[in-house]
């Protein structure tokens, strides 16, 4: 058999795994629970155990073993420390140390990066950012997440939290608290909760008729078929998060100058008609030599972490 | 006599010269004017030249010659190749390739930098940034330029336009445009002319006794020393900036989270009193885990450039 990578992505409910060959080929994925009982102590013992077993059916030594990449949902050091991913219960320590010790390869080469990081890398390595070096990776989910990849790798940054655009300031008099305490950060308007939240803020101050009146509770996906109708206010949601997103991502074009915008999560489902709404306010900020930037919707889904975990080994 | 590497800052009247040992220790420094006529075809033959009667001033052969650093304004690509200097009447060409072909040495060590980011550089080499391998360097002069450290080195980004801070879209409803076509502009209100800019309309849109009402014009020298007395107005402009400019780099935080900001340029003269303007409001934005940035004033001044520059290729 040829020598083998794993990529890892450490998630709060499940662990998914991929098995790569050494350009990067997929061979095969699957996922185990995320044990976060005493403090995590078991997911990473759970990982190498589901690699080992995978080696085994693949008739693969552990010799043969490329490494391991694995990304995981917190801040992440250059050196591989976790500082506190308080979703696994996990303190602060370092993961690839760990990994090689339960492993029992001192030599092995283990990664780790941040999963929004490492998400970004996967979309770079095999997916619709491939080919470009510089690329600003945005998740529009539950809340918003990004990565920084520039000539070909992840900004890790002083304290692993560059790439952290959910939580750029760019609300103004925002009264409600985002989860990270402060007011007006980029997630409040931008991820699926936000669009929700604007919604029911546009509602309750006009009395424009639209089926989101109707709907007892209504998602984010609501808002945005809506607004491919031409729903006037599902338009308006929208046209508030494209000034939002747009203006924040001219501001990141000014600061690291990329060549491409990946948008992925839930709310990137909206397809070309988001980026669409997006562009046109980023054109409407934009620096002019720093505006020469591509849109497109991420291709990976939730395998990116996985693909970019490989690649942290692989690439 | 030991071996020499030049550090050159090429501004649209001078050219800024600096001799320096291979340790980064500063031997002489000087200046020559800058010649513009003729699409600047005089000027890189004007450094060469200047450089050669230093070197036979010194006794040192061109074969002792470490190589020459060279900070222009404008846009600067990766391989040294300068995408048209419009204030040195320049259009796109390697300037490295021409250094060499000049001064007769094809292996010379020639490195090229946009201007903003040599004096970046050139602070966490020898100035207030040492020390600090990651550092966002904020130029407050007529306009609002940057410079990004990452790692020790430059980020150029992918057309040389990254770290043009100044034009971060951070205005609301702004209808002035900036020099840039684009309207609110972080130069538009925390640069001197910024500063100017906001007095008059404050003054336009109150009854506030001031000072600054009998100046038949004033500059933003005398606003910052009218704020540190304590005058309403001026503080009321100082405060306007802080935000602006606290919030602008709240958001830098959030993208690349460096460990200092370094603040230079003419407005910098206002010293603490302008760092605990601009720290209080970054504070009041900064997402938690990338708020622990210093900021500190730059030391360098107009030397900034040359030592920079030298970084290049000492660093």
């Amino acid at each position: 058999m040829s020598r083998k990578c794993f990529g890892v992505d450490i998630g709060g409910t499940t662990v998914k795994l991929g098995c790569f060959e050494a350009d990067g080929k997929l061979v095969d994925k699957w996922e185990i629970p995320t044990r976060k009982e005493n403090g995590g102590e078991n997911i990473l013992p759970d990982v190498v155990k589901a690699i080992e077993a995978k080696l085994e059916e693949l008739s693969v030594s552990k010799g043969e073993l490329i490494g391991i990449g694995i990304g995981v949902p917190g801040p992440v050091f250059e050196d591989g420390t976790v500082n506190a991913c308080v979703n696994l219960g996990w303190g602060v320590f370092n993961v690839g140390d760990k990994v090689r010790e339960i492993i029992g390869l001192p030599e092995l080469d283990v990664k780790i990066g941040n999963d929004a990081n490492v998400a970004a890398l996967g979309e770079m390595f095999k997916g619709s950012g491939e080919g470009f070096k510089n690329l600003v990776m945005v998740t529009l989910g539950t809340g918003v997440g990004g990565g920084v990849i520039l000539d070909g790798k992840i900004l890790t940054g002083t304290t692993g939290g560059a790439g952290e655009i959910g939580h750029m300031p760019v609300g103004i008099d925002e009264e409600e608290a985002c989860s990270c305490g402060k007011k007006g950060c980029l997630e409040q308007y931008a991820s699926a909760t936000g669009i929700v939240k604007v919604a029911k803020r546009i509602l309750a101050s006009c009395d424009t008729e639209t089926p989101l009146r109707a709907m007892g509770g209504f998602s984010a996906k609501d808002v945005v078929d809506l607004a491919k109708e031409n729903d006037k206010v599902a338009v308006s949601v929208m046209e508030t998060l494209g000034e939002y997103l747009g203006k924040a991502l001219a501001s990141i074009a000014c600061i690291v100058n990329p060549k491409a915008f990946v948008i992925g999560g839930g709310v990137s489902k909206a397809g070309q008609y988001l980026i669409d709404v997006i562009e046109k306010h980023f054109k409407e900020h934009a620096f002019g030599p720093c505006s020469d930037v591509k849109f497109v919707i991420a291709s990976l889904g939730n395998d990116a972490g996985i693909y970019g975990a490989s690649a942290l080994v692989l690439s």
